[in-house]
């Protein structure tokens, strides 16, 4: 049996601990750990985490620390339950592709009084592109786009019925219930689907026009429009960057605007997918099974963690993403914590799931 | 024969100090003053002339200093030669109604992979409504907006026709030259209109999105529009105001988000407008011709000095607007100079204007 490899991030001292405290366990026992470790401690994952990529890349060689041929298993504890109790297992990350999107109409900020009514307004041919992306529906109108969606499987769609979610709750959560107190989508399968398994658009601000408070008339010279796509199975982060210029493209030359006008796709990342019924994932469940008593809830996250990817690709193996949290642990924010009980079993699962694996 | 005022704003220590040249040149040649002057002089213009309005209206009262009684005409000094040379007297100015469009979708701000696809987004939502208000070659889109604006006489064409002024050096000047080389109208006559006695729609900037460098993924929670109409005769600000709340409520309704939309109207001033063909114009152009030997330009501003109306209505007398400085003198910014030549022609030609004025 050749070993798992975990990681943790430094957001989640609480899981890095976790496995350190399962290690224990069986040394205190005095038990052979049922497998072999190769562990990955990251402190950087908050700072971009430099290097990591190109590192883990490297160790994934052969003779190296993480030799393809002696990792059979990924395990990574970096994400969070769906709820606050039922415990999941993730199988699915969306990733992204950001856009810088500029337009420039003069070398100088100018005054709306002195200039206004002559000059082709950067800021205004910036409004009309950026409105042609997504509707307030949050349909995105890039032509082609969602022909690369993977399509909705009948065992796909099955998973979601049983999840522990709340669609009244999240509208809280998400801080909403007080404001237009209406989500997009009102069903649970509904939500979860827009926020794991589909892409989405949002625009994000723009840099060079006025930002501040109050009442300034400039015009202002160049502005960049910030948007990006989540993207998911099985879209490509090429294909998505050679639709969204050609959408532009076409937008700009019906608006006849004189102005200078680029597209930038800053970063991408790939979206992640693994088989919930691979034998990694069986291991998880049972040691889920095991500890809580009930089967773990199969999630996904809207978000993306693209060391999952560089990890599978370099020790040529599927990864689980296996958490010990809560969805209100407050990752990176004030008063962040971890709940005690949900600590203590997840410790249990950890040490359970290395028995599994040797089992399988 | 009543006396005039006069005033002049910091940012035109020329014009103040050639008015007091000019009286000491009366002074010198021991000959009285034709007319009897009441001097205001300005410190306060660049940061908002606070209480000036209200003071001015106070002293425009029977008995006191600005008293219409005695208030025949009013001379303002604060703008600028259409060109570097040609003299010129200003008979209009735009004014402006600055707007705030706020659209709120959340009382938090979101991460865009957890929530993206599930929430209307504010910014989403924002840059729609913007790009409903102007066209990238400046239409503005808000329907009954054109309605208001006085139409073109024959007689106003015709003083356009002879006026010093080269679109080709503008777009030099306005920085277009080098991006994309063209203004929106390319004739004099156009280019002028449209700068003066045309309304126009600028959109300034957004106020609570990712301004700053780099890619941040955040959903804003509320973002803030600012755009601004410049407006001409016979458009009224509650009018304005009024056009422009229907419109972004009608395209509102079709898009049918649950958002928070609100529109605040910020500040607004009328524009202004005096046929220069009154007494108090025939004097200036006078004064003109006999220092320079030429007739003046007439020239509107695309911008707005509200201060203009609040002389005429408290004295309930004319103004013109007569400058002595250059189209290149960079008001309020860098380096900023008054050619020698045109500060002591100035000098000669307020002192010409006050003899002009008598003899009416």
């Amino acid at each position: 049996m050749a070993p798992p490899t975990f990681t943790g991030s430094t957001d989640d001292k609480g899981p890095v601990l976790g496995w350190l405290w399962a290690i224990e366990a069986y040394q205190v026992l005095g038990q052979a750990l049922p497998v072999n470790i190769r562990c990955v401690f990251e402190g950087m994952e908050e700072s971009g985490s430099v290097g990591l990529p190109k590192l883990v890349r490297e160790l994934g060689t052969p003779g190296k620390y993480l030799d393809p041929d002696v990792c059979d298993f990924v395990c990574i504890s970096d994400n969070y339950f769906l709820g606050k109790v039922k415990p999941c297992l993730t199988y699915g990350l969306r990733g992204n592709c950001y856009f810088h999107l500029t337009v420039e109409c003069s070398t100088k900020d100018l005054h709306s009084g002195v200039m206004g009514g002559v000059v082709h307004e950067a800021m205004t041919d910036l409004v009309r592109l950026l409105s042609s992306l997504v509707s307030s529906a949050g349909q995105i109108l890039i032509p082609g786009i969602m022909d690369e969606v993977a399509p909705v499987t009948e065992a796909e769609r099955a998973m979601y019925r049983d999840i522990d979610f709340s669609a009244e709750q999240f509208k809280v959560d998400a801080g909403v219930d007080t404001v237009s107190d209406r989500l997009i989508y009102s069903t649970k399968e509904e939500v979860l689907m827009h926020r794991w398994r589909y892409p989405t658009c949002s625009i994000h601000g723009v840099e060079g026009a006025f930002d501040g408070e109050g009442s300034k008339t400039v015009i202002p010279r160049k502005v960049t429009g910030k948007f990006s796509l989540r993207i998911v199975p099985d879209m490509q982060p090429e294909t998505v960057e050679r639709l969204v210029r050609e959408h532009l493209d076409s937008v700009w030359a019906t608006m006849g605007s004189p102005n200078r006008m680029t597209l930038r796709a800053d970063k991408s990342s790939l979206a992640w997918y693994r088989d919930p019924e691979c034998a990694n994932f069986r291991a998880a469940r049972q040691a889920v099974e095991q500890v809580h008593g009930i089967s773990p809830d199969l999630t996904r996250e809207g978000g993306s963690i693209p060391i999952t990817r560089v990890f599978e690709e370099a020790c040529l193996a599927d990864c689980v993403l296996l958490p010990m949290g809560a969805c209100d642990d407050g990752a990176h924010s004030q008063n962040e914590k971890l709940d005690r009980t949900n600590y203590i079993n997840g410790i249990k699962v950890f040490a359970a799931y290395l028995t599994a694996l040797a089992s399988l």
